[in-house]
This record gives structure tokens, sequence and C-alpha cells, in this order.
């Protein structure tokens, strides 16, 4: 890929990570992350919340259950990945543009906590082998495990319209 | 200030920049920028267009003017600034989220195009001098023009009166 | 602080972090990453890795202590922080140059990895209340607790003493 | 490619950028640039410099042709890149390293300057075109025009060595 508009964001996690399948055995979580600016009052000589950027975040397979399995609501995070534009209509005919984070890398960020490390057995088969030595994390389009997920979710759970805004959740 | 998400965006102008002056003379430019990544394809060798990443951009004062007088539809550009978000409610009383780019520095691209590079003057009555010298450009709350203009345009719930997405454009 | 240069990189632990007490009491802990491209080869179709990235990052206070406690050689992380050069003389006369990583955020990527995460006590006397409010982490100028170690190891051209690259440690 | 560190500086050119041709007929540029941060010191009230940040740019083709046409000693630049350590043996047998940026895009920052853009005619031949449909700008390693000019310059100014800081110029 190319031209990927790839950021980062600190944040803390506004729910625990929500981890599912896709109908080919893929994991993904979501989790939604607040990132809240500071600014310095020089008058009262304090720092004053500004207002939090939300952002949801997507990770994939063997990465995916390593997520929801160390992070849960209120845990801050570092987060890396390529911000997204997802446009849709909704049920009244709208269109709506949702932004989404689809992550590179994730991990708890140390500032006010610490964390024991256990480096990951690597998955039921060792799917996580083959994914370990692979450049390509991350949810790349030609062997994207949603796109199986997509047309089961969004026709799954609104008939005769075809798209939710987050269809296998 | 602390804890903003500064993030880079290569894009192209979807419009010309708009220009605009706040009720006590300061200068704002808002522009949109589309932000294509490419996947290549290795089955028919090529590469192909994702989908499009949109951002609104909105930068002030002397720089808001060279940005209108330099950049128009189509210039290929770099942008860093503060991610945002700004939630407001609706006509029928929805609420809406809009993400927003806080420019700190942006230019063309020199990747297709040359440039011939002019300093500013610095705009009248030397404004841009004292400008030129601070550290804290690109519009921090305190001394934000905008906020002038927000109760005429940004009031978000005011009955009769409704939102506008960009409320001074 | 106004124009520094923030990067996020991702990448390995070459050796456990080291953690020392500035004269004044503060803490700091220094540690290097490797981060090592990849490119994938179309012609045996396998990734192959490039020359690796190596950076000195170090971070301040109770993050300090809490990365001592939570990483280790090898450990995969991802590290947002202002790079910075510093350039000194050798004992030789020649000038040198380092690049360096002036921590804000790290913490453990969950690619290969789950982290079980404890919030941290903060310290003692309490030390990690105060900072645990301030936006001002990372070691800024006025109140670096490095600068009182300074004198004594960072006396880059006093004579008979030399440099060291990484004085305190 | 994958696990590349990417990251975006803003910078003033310390001189001209410099052009050089491949013995293949590939242009590059290089440029130096210094990024100087900033402190804001309360007690004085007033923004003091810190110590500026250096790195040398390159950059490929016509993107190269286009960056000595446009910049020169003193323009205010955005870059974005990739941050790459070369290691290398001087003359005395020691051994050194230094930090470079492979330049994806770069342009003028309109801060403090305007500019008047043009879209370059893609050079002669029109080797501009297939470049402009390209994703992989920047100087990848498979067909890097740098390669070939390397044995070419690095013998040439130093036999028996192999190697110079930077060969072709």
């Amino acid at each position: 890929m190319a031209g990927e508009t790839v950021i980062t964001v600190i944040g803390n996690l506004v729910d625990d990570p929500e981890l599912r399948y896709t109908p080919s055995g893929a994991a993904v979580a979501k989790f939604r992350i607040a990132s809240t600016p500071r600014t310095f009052d020089r008058e009262s000589n304090q720092w004053r919340d500004g207002e939090a950027l939300f952002l949801t975040c997507s990770v994939w397979r063997q990465y995916a259950e390593n997520v929801a399995e160390s992070l849960s609501r209120g845990t801050r995070v570092i987060v890396q990945g390529k911000l997204k534009q997802r446009t849709f209509d909704t049920r009244e005919g709208e269109k709506r543009t949702v932004y989404e984070l689809d992550v590179e890398e994730v991990g708890p960020a140390l500032k006010f906590a610490t964390a024991k490390v256990n480096k990951s057995s690597g998955g039921a088969g060792g799917g996580g082998r083959s994914f370990g030595g692979g450049g390509n994390a991350g949810g790349s389009a030609p062997d994207d495990p949603w796109a199986s997920a997509a047309p089961a979710g969004a026709g799954g759970s609104a008939p005769g319209q075809g798209f939710d805004e987050d269809p296998p959740f």
C-alpha cells in the first residue's frame, strides 16, 4: 500500500475491547479510545481538559486476541494505525461518514502503569507463526477476513438494507 | 498544549480555499483535502485507488492569507495539524460528529509540481512580524479569533437557527 | 514547547533498560531500540530485513521506573518522543553527533505478546500524584532532573574529562 | 515495504539543494534542514530557541528536479520521509553512523511565505507520466538509481576504501 495516512494516538479505552470472529475464523477486536488534550491556563496556572477526540480502532487475528486479553476499559494506550473514512447510508437514506483507525500497532502506555509482558503462544494450530513473519499485518484488503463477514453480518442484522455502521458488531 | 493528536496528511485540495475574516479582523482559511491510498494488485500488476480520506482543514491569520493566495483546487499538499473532533446537534436534534484538522503547517507537495516561493510581507501594519516570532501559531484557544465568530454561527442548538457544519463559512 | 520533531517508532529493546537517579533523586531510564524495516522481494516472494534503525531513548521520573519494571531485552515496543540531536567533542577533539529520543510515551506492542497491566501506585512520597496530573511530562527543560547531573557528566568540552556519550550512565 | 519509521519534520534549508544524476540518468537531490524547537520561558515571558535538529534529506527522479528548482537556502519546508541510519567505516577504520531522511514528500511551508505552484511537465520523454501514477516513489530499493551510482562514486573518490559518507556528492 501507498499513500495511507498513518497516525499515532495516545488515549484511554472507553470500554473493554470487543472480540469477534469472522465466519472464516479470523479474530477481530474493536475498541474505542478517547484522547483528551490539555491546555495550560496561565491565569489560573492550571491545566484544563480540552474536548476529547474519540476514535474507533480495529485490530485483527492474533493481535486482536492479544488486545482483548490485555486491555480493558480505562487503559491508557498508544495506537498507531491508518486513519480511514467509511461512508454509508442510514436507514433513512442519509449519508454518514465515520472515521476509524485500522490498527497497525497498539500497547498499554506505561505512564501511570506497569505491565507484565508475555510472548503470545501464537494461537491454535500455529497460525500465529506465519502471521509473526508477515509484514502485512493489519487487515490489508486482499486477505481481509472482514470481507467474508460483511455480507453475512450486514444482511443479517438489517434485511433489505445491506449495510450497517459496524456489521459484525 | 499537551496531549494533542498531531498528524500529517498528504492530499489534494477538493476546492479552492475559502478565506474569511472574523469580526475582530483575523483571517481564517478553510480548505478540504482528499487523500487517496493505493493498493498494489499483484494479479493485475497495477496500483488501484482505495477509498479516499477527506478532511476539512483550517488555518489562521497571516498563514491563512498565504494559503489562500498560494493553493487552489487540485493542488497536492502536505498538511500537519491537530486532529480535532467537534460534536453538534442537527436541526432534527441528532448528534453529529465531524473531524477537522487544525493546521500547524501546510505547503504544496513538489512531487508533480514546482513552486516559486516568496517570503510574505507580513500583511498590513506589520502584523506578520509579531506572528513571525511566535511559537504558538495555529489558533490556540486563548487568542483564537474564531471565538468571537462563534456566538453568531456556532450556536449549535440555538432554536430556529440550527447548525452549519462550518459556521463562519 | 513548540517546533519539536515528535516521532513514533516501533522497535525491539536491544538490552534491558538502565535505571539511574540524578543527584536530586529523579529517576531516569535509558533503553536502546532497533527498528527493522522489511522489503517484499517479488522475485523470491519473501520479506527480507532491511538495515535496522537504532535509537537511544530516555524517559523520566515515575515513567522511568515503570519502564524499568516492565520492559526488557527483546520486548517489542511503541515509542513516541521528540527526536533530538546532541553534539559533543570526543577526547580527540572531533565533533560527534548523536540522535536520541526524548520519550513522551512508551509501551509494549501487543503484536506478539500479551500484557498484564497494573496501575502504578505513584512511587514513594506520592511523587506520582503531581506527575500524574501534569501535562508536561517528558523532561522539559525547566525542571529537568538531568540538569543537576549535567555538570558532573556532561561537561562536553571540559578539559581532562572528555565526554561520555551518555553522561550519567 | 513495512516497518519503516516515517516521520515529518518542519525545518529550514541550511543550503541550496544539490542536484546530481546517477550514471543511469536518474536525478537525485540532497538538502540539509535545521529544525529549531522553541521553549517558552515563563520568567522572561519569551520564547527561546532550543538546540537545532539537523537532517540530511534525499529525494529522487522528477521530484528531485522539482525540489532543486523550487527550494533554496533558508526556505522553510515540511518534509515527510523514512528515517534511516547508515553505518560506515572512516578512513581511520572507525565506525560512524549517520541518520538521513529518505524523502517521500516535501514542499515549502506557507507560514511566512507564498508560493506560485506550477504542475511539472514530467521531464523529457514523458518519464514523469509513469512516475506520476506510481505509488512507490521515493527510491525504493529494487529500482533505486543510487545503487548503480554507488560503486562509481564511492570508489572514485576514495580508492581502496569503497565507501564515503555521501558518495555521489
